[in-house]
């Protein structure tokens, strides 16, 4: 059985947009928010394909202020706060929180490596007793190719046992299932929600009683992921993952977060979406048709 | 010949202080910054061994704006200023020039990995035309067993063709001297300062024409380091290697950052030195007793 999560089955990561200027563009941000809303998943605004971490504070709580006052609901809405210095870590956490946002998805500080598990500890048990908020909802970021600082089974034991009502999951962009399966295995019994990193995952992780998926693809193709999340006992929910995985597999072709801005832009019919901060570099001409023209026949892009 | 740098031929990542709350700690700060200047040696604050990326922005301005109130000669401070984000690497180079520091250090931004040269080319180009200031002089930072974000030959190339005036120089922190000699015999010339990101290459890199070294230990060794900078032609010289790699040594069988950070409480005789932020974690009792008894016979810990 899937965990009993709060959280929607289905959550992107959403993009961010820039205008010509590289500014944060709150109206953009607000429309695909809608959209997606509207789709049915989960906004995990400000993850890895974000571009988060290319992003100041003050403008992450600029957009956070924009989603409240255009009324997007907070229950939606689980933003990756995690930085590498823990005062940024509790101002955006506590704005999270202030506007009455579903939980918070947190990465463990990133620039040092090899650090000891009670590095780890303290890095979150830091930010939870500094934020001091019982409505505080944890979601751990295990994303060890682009942060390449794991989360391990040890270290979430400890942390659920000192902090049982704020640590409520984590997504796992690890990329093996082993671990996936491990972690709900250990954790799901206790409420602890697993969320695959991929949707690449999603019928195996949903039948391992893992919470669903949150994953860069829901930008452009959320719709197919919803539908396997609440069908995956359905005698078609084989095929339904072989479809998302030709999807994703076409998108992997190319640096992701570029490639989907050049499926939101085409998706919107406003190319102002292709932009991306350095040190991301937008698709060339030559890379945006070819991505195009390497969608799987049966896949239509949404109309946003 | 080494290159005619206007920094120092040593310069130190200046440990930060942080009292019981955690909070940077001015005061302390302007004493050790005060005493390197003293012993002669530059003062790269805000580096990996600072704990830089553990401290927002508005932290590392005000320890800025700190030494600056404190009389500390802006010529010999040269801050890392490189963040994720670009508007915060441009904030902090911003104040940097402001303080009318001797240049900044300048990290890539070190979330994503296996960015592309024309990401990394736009990351800094970005920050240059936005900071656009003629009296900026980067001092680029490679470091990739921890940010594990390299930057080539190929890189430099292009951003010293692009930006010759600003481009200054580099610290090598890869650990492989071939690197840092292949980055001096195709740069130096041009006035490229090529800096060892550890004193155990101090005497190689001299040799071959490099400007120096900025290292973890210098906020403990400063002395020996400054006398082999300036006499690395004498006869013991080699001799004089020896004794600095055998105390850097006895410094490296623990975590580097806590075992300078001990060093310093000793040299001080304040305790508070001890504290690091997490992800770092203090040395405990037994580790500070192994490593006070551990350092070469030769070695005496300056009174600070």
């Amino acid at each position: 059985m899937p965990s009993q999560s709060p959280l929607q089955p289905v959550l992107a990561p959403v993009l961010t947009p820039f205008d010509g200027e590289l500014r944060v563009d709150p109206a953009r941000f607000i429309r695909l928010c809608r959209w997606l809303v509207d789709a049915g998943v989960g906004l995990a605004v400000f993850g890895t394909t974000s571009e988060a971490n290319s992003l100041a504070v003050s403008e992450k709580i600029e957009l956070l202020d924009a989603l409240a006052a255009a009324g997007v609901p907070a229950r939606s809405v689980v933003p990756g706060t995690g930085c590498c210095a823990f005062p940024d870590t509790v101002a955006l956490t506590r704005a999270a929180i202030g506007h009455g946002c579903a939980g918070v998805l947190m990465l463990p500080p990133f620039y040092y490596k090899n650090v000891s598990d009670d590095g780890l500890f303290a890095s979150y048990s830091e930010v939870i007793e500094r934020v001091g908020d019982a409505r505080l909802r944890i979601y751990l970021y295990h994303i060890p190719p682009v942060a390449q600082v794991p989360l391990g089974i040890a270290l979430i034991e400890r942390l659920l046992e000192r902090y049982p009502d704020t640590i409520a999951g984590i997504k796992d962009s690890g990329g093996d299932f082993g671990f996936t399966r491990q972690l709900i295995e250990t954790f799901a019994a206790r409420g602890f929600a697993v969320y695959a990193g991929s949707e690449t995952f999603l019928l195996p992780t949903l039948a391992a009683g893992g919470a669903g998926c949150i994953s860069a693809t829901a930008n452009a193709n959320p719709a197919a992921m919803l539908r396997l999340a609440r069908d995956w006992r359905a005698p078609d929910a084989a095929a339904q993952q072989a479809a998302l995985d030709a999807v994703r597999h076409a998108f992997q072709k190319f640096p992701l977060v570029p490639a989907l801005k050049t499926a939101v832009a085409q998706a919107t019919g406003d190319d102002a979406w292709r932009t991306t901060r350095p040190p991301l570099v937008p698709l060339d001409a030559a890379q945006r048709a070819a991505l195009l023209a390497g969608m799987p026949k049966d896949f239509v892009l949404p109309s946003i």
